[in-house]
């Protein structure tokens, strides 16, 4: 079987944390997929502890899955990629992981988004899921736009969407804002109505408004002008995301994130024409990434 | 002395509580003012401990303000409104709130202040503060528009001011927004800059928020576009708020609120023209309201 790890490599371990989900994959040094693992959400901005158990359960089940047992962990070299990092505070504090593993090198969803994208040569990823963002690096020059969370930006994530839905409800029941279909497709997915959405969503995260998204197009789709203005300004500003990107100067760019193929159609034709599709995903990215500075680690050593 | 209360009749407690400050007012039966006491936030919304160690304070200020002891606190009626409790599950937590008076009855602070604004009367106010929100009361009919909360509306409000200067300032960074005088006056207020903002921000209340609601309209003033288009999508969102208002035909409007001397200046001349100045301030509307609760309750009894 050739998902067989030679003995004395290391395994390696890519993780991709975001707001909704936290994905584990298992690879030996020649990129044979050992097993692979999910969990709940992993960014740190939003909870620390979650954050580490989710990356600790997303490890577990890809270990089981590829019969390894937690003996094994020593030998793991882990790539670890996490929303939030971008910000110094979160990076440090995420930094002090007391890790079980042989090494993790730790950095942004982002970059291994983009590593996994254009398999760790230059290149530029947007992601738009839960939140969104930008990243390119060309010639050892990384650039990071946007990324600055639910509440500051996250224009066209997948919250944003879900927030300016309840908006747009709220302010329709007021009669200061345009009747909307949406107004019933949040009631009926929130189970509430009203002022009652504002007491359901009090102490709602980010992947929690983001599950309303899908209603956002879905309105749009059946003519409703409101929603069709929110998913249009989303894609004017990953639009002009985009544009930006390419004033670095990658080789090729590629839109990721839950949001990618709802998302593609809306943006400019000249954007969307140039997208490239992502080579792996971004927990191979995590893989590819952890493999890069390991081999730095040792030729330093 | 005037200010010396009648014995064998209460004492009247009048409570405005808001997202910044909580002002406590002490009258007697004929109306002249014993005691007055200002302490922090009090909106039950973003605390329920802090709304009433607020309320408390408040109350323990103006009492030692008029001379008056704990013991005393069994001959006080209150009037107590606060921000949020116009959202029902907030107003039942609150009204289970042990407090030490002879007699307590609850309400919105849209309530009080319209109550203070128009004697008791029919009318209408609009309160723009660190929230935002519209309120009238027209032959025994009350409307509420807005008042919505920070995340979901206030728009106008200072939070709201405060948050849209930080999306400008960081979409400005990432070269996705106009530049604005903002960026120097947010960084020197906040003490940080670029993505640090958004860590020095992680955990900010609106009133945090809304602190930097006065440079948005002092960068306005020195013609800043990006400062201008805020405060008047502020100003557009309170026009729209009043002509709602006037449609339940309410004899008198009112605007009150921190921002009212900021704002008038910026809405439609048709709107601005029509305001009239509030007879008493919010506290003094609790008090009336709960001398009106209180002989209802007598006369019921």
């Amino acid at each position: 079987m050739p998902e067989q790890r030679v003995r004395n490599e290391p395994v390696y371990l890519g993780i991709d944390g975001g707001g909704t989900k936290c994905r584990a994959v298992l690879m030996t040094a020649a990129r044979q997929i050992l097993g692979r693992g999910v969990s709940g959400p992993a960014n740190p901005f939003h909870g620390l502890d979650q954050t580490i158990a989710s990356i600790q359960n997303a490890t577990n089940l890809a270990m089981a899955d590829a019969g390894l047992g937690s003996d094994d962990l020593t030998d793991v070299v882990a790539g670890i990629g996490l929303a939030g990092v971008n910000l110094p505070g979160i990076y440090s504090v995420m930094a002090q992981y007391k890790h079980p593993f042989q090494h993790t090198f730790l950095t942004t969803d982002l970059e291994i988004a983009c590593y996994g994208a254009h398999e760790g040569g230059d290149g530029a990823v947007i992601v738009c899921g839960t939140g969104s963002s930008g990243f390119s690096t060309v010639n050892g020059q990384s650039t990071v736009v946007g990324a600055h969370g639910f509440m500051f930006g996250d224009t066209c994530s997948g919250a944003w969407l879900g927030l300016e839905a309840i908006r747009a409800v709220l302010l329709a029941e007021d009669g200061l804002g345009p009747e909307t279909q949406m107004t019933e497709r949040v009631c009926r997915e929130l189970g509430t109505n009203g002022v009652s959405i504002i007491e359901r969503m009090n102490d709602a995260k980010p992947r929690d408004f983001a599950r309303l998204a899908g209603l956002v197009f879905d309105a749009a789709d059946c003519g409703d002008h409101v929603a069709d203005s929110i998913v249009r300004t989303g894609a004017s500003y990953l639009s002009a995301l985009a544009g930006k990107l390419w004033e670095q100067n990658p080789p090729a760019l590629s839109l990721l994130g839950g949001l990618r193929e709802r998302m593609i159609p809306l943006l400019d034709d000249d954007i969307a024409s140039r997208l490239t599709p992502a080579k792996n995903p971004p927990e191979i990215g995590a893989v590819l990434f952890a493999q890069h500075k390991f081999a730095e680690l040792l030729a330093a050593a």
